[in-house]
């Protein structure tokens, strides 16, 4: 059996994602972005590397969905609808070829669901032995002057969070080997949700003169929180025991306590936080029920500036970190 | 001496590079693209990785002109005006806040110079002892439909590349101690044009509606070449005493002949190639003489698809290696 060349695989492979790759793709020194008039252009781009992202066995058809759809997730935060992308991928010699071509399907997968398309990227090798990282720049369309900003949130405004927050930080938890006692379609469910989150894309659209400030949890409810409140100059104070819970993670925090405040600062929920002014309370409630995304008020914006956390009894909690730190 | 906090080091540092850090770009979960009326936006995307395309001991701020100019030259291949960029760096723990401020000038020079802004970015930790890895995506605008190809090449075109072609090898070489009879202004030429090249921007945008097909010279001249020939479905042959030479180069190949046909399989020279019909003869070299690159034809385009180098003989030469691999 003749191994196909490294060259060739690339482009056997990552081709068919783009919809014109022998016209002005991936066969060029660079891509065309499809633009929209009325609408601004917004670019993401995000990173992820093994052993410090991801972990060596985390399949690689989720991990490509995952990576679009943290991408989605920042686009939903700005209002954006996602549209295209570019992707670079670094991998070790000699090429994992069946590695690539879950991965491939699962980027495959995700298109097709989103209505992206692949429009260039790069491929270099990895240095390490075993390393790969990936970064994907994604572009959406927004209406002109409507981006939604994390800039705008102001004291007296109430602190929205979608979904629910902790369960991929269980999952993982999970497959590090603990909460071994819980119910085995629970810790499926669990660990479905850190590989697989829904980008709150509709969401983020909706919020359009609705919310002063949006941001999507992907380093930590506090810590994200905490970006919206340095950027529009105030400070926030939420209550712990308010932050929304899925019926997997009540059974775990019931197994572990220590879960509830935990899961305030580890992230990659790919929920999103808004601030909206008190009076849109009841059109909040009607919207993010007929999306399906729920949304639950967990605190107000304050003069006072940083994000206090406080536990049932009014005590601030402290953390020893606010999030995922990218150092 | 407080140290400073790591992400407060990346804010301050790459903050200023952006015309509006506060507002609508590095603050947010995403950057709003700038778009013109009646252009096509092009993007293009760029990685660099320690060790693999740099040494650990490449200058920092010539590091960071590289890598912009090597993305503008993707450009300056399609065709488009560079303008906007969004950066992705993984650095090691603890960060080397010199290094990153030594990078950060480098950007900002070639800022000022290619008239382009920082709109976005991520920072990740590399996994690695000492790994740095860069990733630029750069944003370019050109007239609606008007994108230089590299799938135009007809049989019969002439085959041109712009400048002189390597200089950045034998720079390099230099670098491991090779070429030590050169004279030393010679030396310093040759490891100036490793560092910093000249994106053949205004020549790409000067070749629409003259040039079948283009592409820069980034791999090698030969495998750069062989990408036209195999997305226009022909072949190509080069007189390789005809690839030009700078006075530096010139001297190194009396020193060490072997360099002659070497530097067609070696890149990062960052030139054009690009294949017009016999008619534009007098108009390219009246083009090229005016913008100051120079434009040599070296070859012809071929029904025969790949890419003879023809030694004075007549002979075809045969390579080891078409070019830097990707893998």
């Amino acid at each position: 059996m003749t191994r196909r060349g490294e060259f060739e695989l690339i482009a056997d492979v990552f081709g068919p994602l783009a919809d014109d790759p022998s016209a002005l793709n991936l066969g060029d020194d660079g891509a065309i972005v499809p633009t929209r008039e009325g609408m601004d252009l917004v670019v993401t781009t995000d990173a992820m590397v093994e052993g410090r992202h991801f972990a060596t066995d985390f399949p690689p058809d989720l991990l490509a969905q995952k990576l679009l759809r943290s991408n989605s997730s920042d686009l939903a935060a700005m209002g954006a609808d996602p549209s295209a992308y570019t992707l670079t991928v670094a991998l070790p010699t000699p090429l994992p070829e069946d590695w690539i071509e879950e991965f491939a399907k699962g980027l495959g997968r995700d298109q097709a669901r989103y209505g992206l398309t692949l429009i260039g990227g790069d491929t270099v090798a990895a240095t390490g032995d075993h390393d790969k990282w990936f970064s994907v720049t994604m572009f959406g369309h927004v209406k002109t002057g409507a981006a939604l900003r994390r800039n705008g949130a102001r004291a007296g405004d109430i602190v929205y969070v979608s979904g629910t927050i902790g369960d991929a930080m269980i999952g993982f938890e999970i497959g590090q080997g603990q909460h071994s006692a819980l119910q085995p379609e629970s810790s499926k469910f669990l660990k479905n949700r850190l590989y697989l989150t829904s980008p709150r894309v509709k969401l983020g659209q909706a919020l359009h003169g609705l919310a002063t400030a949006v941001i999507d949890v992907s380093d930590g409810l506090v810590a994200d929180l905490s970006h919206i409140c340095s950027q529009s100059g105030v400070g926030a104070e939420v209550s712990a025991a308010r932050v929304p819970l899925s019926g997997p993670g009540g059974e775990a925090i019931g197994l572990d306590p220590t879960i509830a405040d935990r899961r305030l600062v580890w992230g990659e929920d790919y929920e999103l936080i808004f601030c909206t002014d008190p009076s849109a309370g009841e059109e909040i409630d009607w919207l993010t029920k007929r999306l399906g995304t729920g949304a639950t008020a967990i605190g107000t914006i304050t003069e006072t500036p940083g994000v206090r956390v406080l536990d049932p009894s009014g005590e601030t909690i402290s953390f020893k970190s606010a999030g995922f730190e990218h150092f």
